[in-house]
């Protein structure tokens, strides 16, 4: 195997370095816009390529039953099918399944039965038919199929939870795969330090290609997952890509990178665009709100995404409150090309051994809020 | 005043010529897309221009209510508010006034009260009032409020809207107007001949800088309406623009532009988008269909839209089964391409002199329908 990974800079704990897929490579730290049905939503490749995306997710479990893995392997992967040439990491539908807790039906140690959420039919999934999905679906990255809990449930519960994502991930880290797709291992165990640091040990000894922290960012206080991620990062191995599951805002995109986490997704900067909400360097402004009717400014000042570079305020305001797509397309794009920013600037500033300062600034500026308005009426 | 027509060609009583506006020219026959809430629903305006539309719509009836024209004059006019640079017609809402017959209250010879649509208040509109609201939103060309019957409706009613029109056109050809905006006068009286000439005559004698055909294609079948569109529209000066409102498919197009006709909108190519089907050169395709889940074809061979360069049916249909905008997007894309690329051809073929061949062959491939489906199965 070729390495998957290579490291250009630290700091601290910060690294910046390149992942290497079957379809090219992408710098991290790496913010991966999810398309879970083929599509960021709203958005065309070739934009979602432009505001600076280099790897974007798919889902497992969506693809699965719509449109089907066997239609996408027949229009020649998820790459041809959806457009998209880059770099595509495919989720388990581990999350999915666990997460949408009316549709499970029984967990056993050989799998997983729950209904289909488009059409409540029952579905029986072992860690190989998942495996075997993302082999068709052609991602350049596939996740193990695991045990997503709360992080507080109870300890018993987190622990059996480990137990069994342990004993899938050895039946899925041989399984067969698409050419040059990498696997990546997923550590369990909650906040609970025993439970989550056994478990990152158990994964890691597999030898995947990249390993994950799950189960994080899914109930527990900010405080605990950072001071979770700050401690357990460091003992997933340095030359493979370190992932964190699910996460998207300012605070905690840097707080993981300060861990020494290289990837990262998260729907907020699409999902809070569909609510007519933008993304800033000092918060979220919410463009439903009457005082921005008349504002000519762009969302963002200095902001170079094609929302900023050509529309007002006041114009995507009218198109959200008339429920017009091009204000949520505007939106998004927006928010990605945010998130990106913050992104590439946190690379930039670990290659200059100035990532404290960076991530010191970028919190002082969120947490003074939006300044004073000076066009407001 | 300049002449805001110069003809280049014509071929029979076909057209092909060049309108001038302030910001910029059209040629013609011009298909104009419809960006009724000053958005071309789901697209970019970069992606309506790069498709070959030089002329875009906006409706002075909704963009009154939403978000009013205070607020597009405060943001600089309707080009600086939606990101269009190019020209945009603006409706006067006359269509809509009494076409949404439900919430239309009084019309007497001054004005006309009706309820919103947006909240149901009541609102007065003079024909002094429209004049007025697109001077505000900076329109390029600004079309008179009219009353637009049902072309079948009852002669005294058709005979009422027609001297109603006319009145009203008599003090609106003066009104003041944006810097260079041009105003089109609009012909009514349905398909009876007496009245629609008589109308024409009316209108025309008032010196507008264009004219257009109302209330048709509004109730009456296809052949009244071309069998009316073939003797009026000469009947329309010649050094002017003439406008048929309401109109966007080939059959449609072709016929009233074979009777001179210069300019024609219509929401049905965007809608039909909306509603996952594709305009063909062989008949409409509905991507819902079964038969498309696998169908790798782009979703006409050899167009050349941002649609057919990427993507297959299977996505598309995937796309639109799921609800994912993209879906609806790219169909949009495609079918304003169509038009744009049936209209293209017009204009050369009457340049060539051999325009009656180019429609008869369009007409021919349309009424031979979709070939037989080699790819299907």
């Amino acid at each position: 195997m070729t390495t998957a990974f290579t490291l250009a800079a630290t700091d601290g704990a910060a690294r910046a370095g390149t992942v290497h897929t079957a379809h090219g490579q992408f710098e991290t730290p790496a913010f991966m816009p999810v398309g879970t049905k083929a599509t960021v939503k709203l958005l065309h490749p070739d934009e979602v390529r432009a505001l600076g995306a280099q790897v974007i997710l798919g889902n497992a479990y969506h693809l699965h039953f719509r449109p089907g893995e066997d239609v996408i392997e027949d229009l020649g992967g998820l790459h041809a099918f959806s457009g998209w040439d880059g770099p595509i990491l495919t989720d388990s539908g581990g999350f999915q399944i666990f997460s949408l807790r009316d549709t499970l039906l029984a967990v056993d140690d050989d799998g997983v039965t729950f209904r289909s959420v488009y059409d409540g039919a029952p579905e029986r999934l072992t860690p190989e038919d998942v495996c075997e999905i993302q082999r068709r679906l052609g991602s350049d990255i596939a996740m193990c199929l695991d045990i997503c809990s709360p992080a507080r449930a109870p300890r018993a519960e987190l622990e059996e939870a480990a137990r069994r994502t342990l004993r899938w991930a050895e039946r899925q880290v041989d399984a067969p795969r698409a050419p040059g797709q990498l696997r990546f291992g997923i550590a369990q165990g909650g906040i609970d330090p025993e439970l989550r640091r056994r478990s990152i040990e158990d994964v890691v000894a597999l030898g995947f290609d990249g390993n994950a922290l799950g189960g994080l960012a899914v109930g527990e206080s900010r405080e605990e997952m950072l001071e979770t991620v700050a401690w357990s990062a460091p003992l997933l191995p340095a030359d493979r890509p370190r992932y964190f599951m699910g996460l998207g805002d300012t605070d905690g995109i840097l707080g993981v990178v300060a861990a020494g986490i290289d990837m990262f997704d998260c729907v907020l900067p699409t999902r809070t665009a569909r609510t007519g909400s933008a993304l800033t360097a000092s918060g979220r402004i919410n463009l439903r709100n009457a005082r921005f009717a008349r504002d000519p400014r762009p969302l963002e000042e200095g902001c170079d995404c094609p929302a900023c570079a050509r529309f007002s305020r006041a114009y995507i305001r009218h198109l959200v409150n008339q429920q017009e797509a091009l204000g949520l397309r505007l939106l998004s794009l927006h928010n990605l090309t945010f998130v990106h920013r913050l992104t590439a600037g946190a690379r930039a500033a670990i290659t200059r051994g100035e990532f404290a300062v960076y991530r010191a600034a970028a919190l002082e500026r969120l947490a003074a809020g939006p300044q004073e308005d000076p066009w407001d009426r």
